[in-house]
């Protein structure tokens, strides 16, 4: 293998905030990832996305100007399906928007209404969906004997959308845990199951990849925690206060439109 | 002092599920707070019901046949207004049942939907009231820099209603505190403060103080954490297993009906 081989770089994407914020694509955003492909950046779209299905994702690449192929793109959707697979788990209470649950085909898929028991409680992003009937169905379901896993799609905090900071899933798992008193498994950020999933799909070691993202603690601090360089961007969700703690992001961009000019200089000289 | 001053005992009292479970008393309790007002021994209701104001439950004591003060009554709300006070803090965001609102007199409450800033924000068992926006507004003020602080009244995890278990208010807790990455200032069972607030009103030291509660970690653990020995009954949501694990009550009553016989035998031969 040829010395520039040994020494390639991956790059590990973050979508929401970095590539786009709601509607519209960050400034630059569409320059960079066509230099990523020209310059045939290994790379995967790394999301914990679960309000739509992967189709859908691709969708909206399409009308956003740039698109990508499903095997690009990781969700914990994906590294869900893999972890019942693993587990046998075939009957699991779905917590998760009516758009994502077509992605889960291989199971027996139990509605929050049934009275029934099931092996798994599955949660995702419900958004506005939650209440406090459903929350307290999932509760429900955990009290079962015996207990049911708790599966988070991934541990985002918040995001920021239209009306301001809104919760993501992990402030309901968190409730779910403490109230049922059990652990969740999480399948997706900032599980380093799934940042080594992401490593895996590309072929890459952890030292030659780096994670771009918006959140200082899901992407920064989570791939950084897995040997994964971390690149923070100044759009999305970040704000200033975030790097007063003890994370210290490798790199600093104000968005990713700076990734290839930084690529350039801090990796290839 | 007379040496019988000096050795006086004096009791806490936890209400639901020890004095009377949902609209009605627990059988020979009315006889046991007679005993206890006749022999004069100094006591407090302490119970983390936030979903009414004081007075009324006190309405509620009258309908059951049994009458106490305002100031017999220790609730997480009396507590908070106390740390409020203590705090200097004036402005803060009440996300705590309608009824309890009056509670909150000496303070500039911000409702919910109101866009100011806030220097505490207030999380009560608001039940089924409880949605995606309230929970969403609350993270919001808790996202305000400075950073108000989280108090909750009391952490009970669940309780037992006619629909199955119902969850309290410590799971949406939890959820604002992972979210806002905060930590919440307990004011309720079982936080110390609590009982050590309650015996400075009645004036005793924890020796001299018992608890009598029928939540093994809530009243019992709690108190005898502080000091103060724990009258475990078994009524309201007391299960045998409660007794599996490593709290053991300094007493275990069937009810608090057996509690004048108990306290004349245990305490004053």
């Amino acid at each position: 293998m040829p010395a520039s081989e040994a020494t390639r770089h991956a790059l590990l994407i973050d979508l929401d905030g970095v590539v786009y914020q709601g509607g519209h694509l960050i400034e630059g955003a569409l320059e960079a990832l066509d230099w990523i492909r020209t310059q045939q950046v290994p790379h995967l779209f790394v999301t914990n996305t679960t309000s739509r299905p992967r189709a859908a994702l691709l969708e909206k690449f399409e009308e956003l100007g740039f698109s990508a192929r499903l095997d690009e793109v990781m969700t914990p959707v994906v590294a869900a399906n893999q972890w019942l697979v693993e587990h046998r788990i075939r009957k699991a209470a779905l917590f998760v928007p009516a758009a994502t649950q077509q992605d889960f085909s291989g199971i027996d898929a139990v509605a929050p209404e049934q009275d029934v028991a099931a092996d798994a409680v599955i949660v995702g992003d419900l958004g506005e969906a939650w209440d406090f009937r459903l929350l307290n169905r999932a509760f429900q379901f955990l009290m079962q004997e015996p207990q049911p896993r708790l599966i988070a799609l991934g541990m985002t905090r918040y995001w920021r959308g239209r009306n301001g900071l809104q919760l993501d899933v992990a402030p309901f798992v968190k409730a779910l845990e403490h109230a049922a008193d059990c652990e969740a498994v999480v399948v997706g950020k900032p599980a380093p199951a799934f940042f080594e999933a992401s490593l895996a799909i590309l072929g890459v070691s952890a030292s030659q990849a780096l994670m771009i993202g918006d959140d200082i603690v899901g992407d920064v601090d989570a791939a950084q925690r897995c040997g994964i360089r971390g690149i923070q961007v100044r759009t999305g969700k970040f704000r200033e206060s975030d790097l007063d703690g003890k994370i210290k992001p490798f790199a600093l961009l104000d968005s990713i439109a700076g990734l290839p000019a930084w690529w350039e200089r801090e990796l290839e000289s």
